[in-house]
């Protein structure tokens, strides 16, 4: 009997040119190639995983889920460990459970939960730079937080795809997608030493499915309101005009985190 | 008129061999020396710098505190960005101010508070390794939670204390200390996504001074008891019987921090 697991995964995304191989990233690893050289080590056969987010190039992930099939009968507690044992140190497996033959990753996932992460003061975090991108510029979080609340509900979100993503999305489907929960302000997301990163702005966007690049267009685009470059208004007129050039430019990769998908 | 600056500081211990110069770790570069460099060469003088704590080889910092003097007319919110600017990028200069001539970033401290992070469960923190001790075997948290609180108050500590630091200390110079607060059990001093970190258990200590190795040496003792190897009543009597050798390992440096200076 084949069992269906789904896996809970942390990484540091820095490393890997993202989830699945990329274009234009020959060479560079990608978590799925860790994660299945690791399960097909330890179970013995080929495993082929189904993961819910194909994140980007240097897009760090706290919650990614992916399920998989095999015969084994090792117990999730001991696959947990082997699969620790043998993953590089920026790759985790947080979580193994036994799931019905119909769970799938991506396709049984209800939302998902991505943040990103600005660091706004003066001065770099010795630890947190990695996960953060640093802006030293004093931002106007509230005008952010304002234009932010404008991408909330169902939009044709093509003003915030790549062009790579709507040439891959195709003429017959929609760019039109659900943003479940929208913001944008000061937050205690990230805390050292009992205390809550300064300077640190999230932005945490929760929707069923994403576009390509969605996330990082969105903070590039409030970015620029933040620097007064855009206003609120402005970001209800790029969504409506469906035109990537109007938006701000797609922030870098390493601000991002995959959070959370929901089932 | 010569100017005394006080400066709080963040890094991350691991490439440094420690605050200062340390014997057996030549060749490696100290905290003390880089922030020194970057200070002559903005300041266009040779900056000698007093720190507060002198963290070991691989121990981190959230808030070091040094003074210096300088007779420079540069603002402090310059300094801090220009200091910023040619620090190597696990070191960060946070805060910059003037104080009287009489402030001693080391003499005039009136508590420094150290956290030592382990890290208990099955699997690494991909993002946190660099500032935990990982254990994955289960650890009787609460017994070491009793165990701490042997150790507050007014004590000879030399048998938490390294061979090394009784020998600098002398026949004449006491290694009674006094812990002014102490708490070893689950804690929430770490969260990345808004989530705090699982597994983790904080040992936190305040006290006016420290013996070398004090904190490590506590951290090692605390792990004996939490795998069952020594009670809470056998700390008492390790403290009582000045022998180092009774008390358990010096944990490794990675996980301890030097988290702030009270003045």
């Amino acid at each position: 009997m084949r069992r269906n697991i789904k896996t809970t995964v942390e990484y540091l995304g820095t490393r890997y040119s993202g989830f699945q191989p990329q274009k234009g990233q020959p060479g560079r690893p990608t978590v799925q190639g860790e994660l299945e050289k690791a399960l097909s080590l330890i179970l013995g056969h080929g495993v082929r995983i189904n993961g819910a987010g194909r994140t980007d190039a240097g897009v760090h992930a706290f919650g990614q889920v992916v399920n998989f099939e095999t015969p084994s009968k090792m117990s999730g507690e001991r696959l947990l460990r082997s699969a620790n044992a043998v993953l590089p140190p920026d790759i985790a497996v947080k979580a193994v459970e036994d799931v019905s033959p119909e769970f799938d990753a991506r396709r049984s996932a209800v939302w998902r939960e991505y943040h990103y992460y600005i660091l706004n003061r003066p001065h770099r975090s010795v630890f947190f730079d990695p996960l953060c991108h640093f802006v030293a510029p004093p931002l106007d979080v509230e005008a952010m937080g304002k234009a932010a609340s404008a991408l909330l509900g169902r939009h044709d979100f093509s003003a915030f795809c790549s062009s790579e993503g709507l040439r891959q999305l195709g003429p017959d489907r929609t760019a039109e997608r659900t943003v479940l929960e929208i913001a944008c302000g000061p937050s205690e997301a990230i805390v050292w030493a009992g205390e809550p990163l300064e300077g640190l702005i999230t932005l945490r966007v929760r929707a069923h499915a994403f576009l390509h690049n969605m996330v990082r267009v969105m903070a590039g685009t409030l970015l620029w309101v933040g620097r007064g470059r855009l206003g609120a208004a402005d970001v209800v007129e790029i969504l409506a005009s469906k035109d990537r050039r109007r938006a701000g430019p797609t922030a870098p990769a390493k601000g991002l985190t995959l959070v959370r998908i929901h089932y």
